[in-house]
């Protein structure tokens, strides 16, 4: 089967693409001698993660506590749950941990370390937490400065049911960066931030086993990991438009697209119309904030590539409309005609479809993989 | 079951609400002696739809074939796909068709009407069409003014396998008025365009059966629907807050929410942080534009009261970050605290989740209904 028998909208992924990004990745890991622990939020896949790492992968991050469900099931039992706990996921988190899974679940307060003792104990089981740190004041965590880390430290180590396993950071900042030379301050911050915080988790007499950093730019660009046991990164995996806006990768990296057909013109108007509206997209214009705003996504041919000057500048339900930087030529693009929208966000984008369409250097299909969507 | 024991995020829907605007647009409708066709992309669930119908839901609009399919196979025949068709969809209309959907498609060019009639011939199998018809500019449609409409009206009624069924026409518009007066304006252009269209494709010698026009602001502001067969709306069902924006609903009339829990707070922004990020929450910004900016959403207490100035002001994959116009009381919203975030747009909300938790008047959970999504 081939991309011009799917009906559209649908997602098409190119493996070839994704074994190339991971391969950066991973090369670059091991050239700085640090393990890698891919986010499995991008994805959503099995099979992607696998084909990341050779068929090698043994530890894995998630966003979701059905991703951590859903890998374990599939053999992958070292675990990072990256957000916050909230006190009703405890229960799951038990359960996981009986079928197997090394899952460590992340916090930044006394109150959330109460909650998973209390839970903890009455189950009998012991939950790995991750006291998670504020490095860029972009999200949740504690400030490395101020009593509240060592506190919080000392009630994990002191509470029944709780085993604390380290501290964790995530420089989500980095997607705001203006340069790269930002994104290389922000990783060494990253960087240093947890080692500050690992040592007064210890000076606080606690273990700190895990100092976890991460995200795509500050992973990427990062050339300095001494004494970070992990780095986590996912969305490098599929690369998209916010990422090349960045200057993370080049727009020819983007593993991942949208099929859509032509569906109307509106040749007054310069409009291209198609059935890729943002159910399919997504609603994410995360390019909007970036020096070159790219709509709701690229405008390739069916093969991939680019074609100059087309996006796709507005987005209703399920309609699509393509307009150009230069006039356009009707005749190339009749009703029917097959188009691939680059996302401005992989994971955004990935999570309006249940499966991918894989595709490797062509048009055929060489398979389908799902995606685990949803909590 | 109640809400307290539900694992966030996840999606509530309040039967009550649903039905009371069900009754205000049937009500209208009635008064107006104009059918109603309800657009089932909004709730994407055979329970909502005919729970707003008292159980007599005997027509719907589609957005997507997986709809037609799912509707069909729940006893509903009479359906409108109203999204332009792709050449690459007409096997399965003509396999719904077969099964027994009396289901129209929408086109609005020439190449459209080769395409279904080729297939549709082939197959032996009429296929019933609507001639998309452009009031407002918004997105698709052939214009009133000009040749076109005739054109097509005359090649869908001398083409083999196609059968003529009318005109369509949507002023999707009026998402983007800036006061009732102008909603009502457009809803009177929206009518008259479709009287005129109608008139033209009949002057041509060819049948106009059906004549539909619709949106949510303008099928409820409308006040003259002679000469129109139906009106099409879909998200008054639910409401949101861009229709509250548009004056088109109070916010109190918002049937769906989505429940999260408070995993943190950084007391120093004025952040309470939350487990409902974009992914439960969608992207999309639709009250950016509108006078009154709701962020990603308004916050609720977990009976369904809006709080007083919260709003979820920006939004990671899985964190939601609320913040207030006033002094936040900290100790009301500890870890854990349940929230339910009113959406700026129920069909994009929705969509990122596979099923509601209905609740009817108090917390309790009276019914699991689930969502047909994708294609």
């Amino acid at each position: 089967m081939t991309l011009s028998e799917l009906e559209t909208p649908c997602l098409v992924l190119d493996r070839g693409k994704l074994r190339a990004n991971a391969r950066r990745m991973n090369e670059h890991a091991q050239r700085h001698g640090v393990p890698l622990r891919l986010h499995g939020k991008t994805a959503k896949n099995i099979e992607a993660v696998q084909a990341a790492s050779g068929g090698r992968c043994d530890r894995l991050t998630v966003s979701t506590l059905k991703e951590a469900d859903y890998y374990l099931a599939h053999g992958i039992t070292d675990l990072v749950y990256a957000v916050g706990i909230a006190p009703n996921k405890v229960d799951r988190v038990i359960g996981l941990i009986r079928r197997g899974a090394q899952l460590r679940v992340l916090l930044d307060s006394l109150a959330q370390v109460r909650a998973v003792s209390e839970r903890a104990r009455a189950a009998g089981v012991d939950v790995p937490v991750l006291i998670e740190v504020d490095c860029d004041g972009a999200r949740s965590g504690v400030p490395v400065a101020g009593p509240a880390l060592a506190e919080i430290a000392r009630a994990c180590h002191g509470s029944a049911g709780v085993q604390l396993a380290g501290i964790l950071t995530h420089a989500g900042g980095s997607y705001n960066c203006a340069s790269v030379e930002e994104i290389r301050a922000l990783a060494a911050k990253e960087r240093g931030d947890a080692i500050r915080a690992a040592g007064i988790v210890r000076e606080a007499g606690c273990p700190c086993e895990m100092i976890s950093i991460g995200s795509t730019p500050t992973a990427l660009f990062g050339t300095n990991f001494e004494g970070v046991t992990e780095i986590r990164a996912g969305v490098y995996l599929f690369q998209d438009l916010v990422m090349a806006g960045l200057g993370v990768c080049e727009v020819g990296d983007i593993a991942l697209s949208v099929l859509v057909s032509v569906i109307g013109h509106q040749q007054d108007k310069g409009w291209i119309v198609t059935d890729g509206g943002w159910m399919a997209l997504s609603r994410d214009r995360g390019t909007a904030r970036q020096s070159r705003d790219r709509g709701y996504g690229l405008v390739c041919g069916v093969d991939g590539l680019p074609l100059d000057g087309l996006t796709v500048s507005s987005a209703n339900q399920e309609h699509g409309i393509i307009t150009s930087s230069q006039a356009i030529d009707w005749d190339r693009f009749p009703v029917g005609t097959l188009l691939r929208v680059l996302p401005n966000h992989a994971c955004a984008t990935g999570a309006q479809h249940d499966r991918y369409h894989v595709v490797e250097d062509s048009r055929e299909i060489v398979a389908v993989w799902e995606r685990i969507n949803g909590w």
